[in-house]
């Protein structure tokens, strides 16, 4: 089955936003592991604010991203650009089809809503946070309104040498 | 001189107690580099609350601790247990004072509200986080109200078959 993967930066007291929206305290001189990550999937999970944020600042945020199936996740919108798939009912069963088709795992890509929505509905299968050397004191938390306690199986860390520690756990198993 | 360290478990999402102020999900199962740790310091520092949790769960919330001398930092205490010291006042001046005397590190051992006041006073020298693999969903946050970003320098990372990380940090330097 394809895995659902959070894949985020993240400040170490769990920030992906500074206070006023700011996320230019993530570093952007090295790879990161990014490409390894991006062989390993085609799709990606976007929340409604995120896929907003992503129309204007040009094709997923990043040149040089492979072409990636998106799907937009969102109770207000009531359609999306060409080529991608609005979901905006019955989350747990369309995730879970779409787990299940052929294909490379998939990207949760944010935001907060839409994780916190995955994670309590169980959709989640790794963690892969790029946790940064800073503390932020304020913003947007990566995990909000989590409803229970969710044990992690730690699979691999790399620490870089500019201080940004990359964690990835697996999800589930108590 | 001196340095005040901060060492704390926490869990990923950055909560030092569950939402009813459990600590239940901190692993006891291996020494985690406490031994070395306590090797390193003489000295604790304490909030009013942690203080009169140490006192109703016996000295320093652990046997095997090595005798430490504590400062009990409280604006609504009058006195302390014998051998320990009140700071009421000028915590700037006093902290800076004990940091210049002579003596091993010292342990920032918590709470929230003395975290605070110390890091946005630019008085804690390092973190020594032991990042348990879990989300507690919310709780007691270990960094919160803290008024600036603060910069980070990575200097360990210590990889835990339980999946246990500990991550160090010093503090300070753009």
């Amino acid at each position: 089955m394809r895995k659902v993967i959070l894949g985020v930066a993240v400040s170490l007291d769990s920030f992906i936003e500074g206070p006023k929206g700011e996320y230019d305290w993530c570093f952007t001189d090295q790879d990161y592991g990014l490409s390894d990550f991006l062989k390993r999937i085609d799709t990606m999970f976007l929340g409604r604010k995120t896929y907003e944020m992503t129309l204007t600042t040009g094709d997923n945020g990043g040149s040089g991203f492979p072409k990636l199936k998106e799907y937009i996740f969102s109770t207000t919108l009531d359609k999306v650009k060409e080529g991608a798939t609005l979901i905006n009912s019955d989350i747990k069963t369309k995730v879970e089809k779409i787990k299940n088709e052929k294909g490379k795992d998939i990207w949760l890509f944010g935001g907060a809503g839409l994780t916190t929505s995955l994670l309590n509905l169980g959709l989640v299968d790794e963690l892969s946070l790029a946790v940064h050397p800073i503390l932020l004191g304020g913003g947007k938390p990566l995990f909000s309104n989590i409803k229970d306690r969710i044990n992690l199986t730690l699979v691999d860390t790399k620490t870089f040498s500019t201080g940004l520690v990359s964690l990835t756990y697996n999800l589930g198993q108590k």
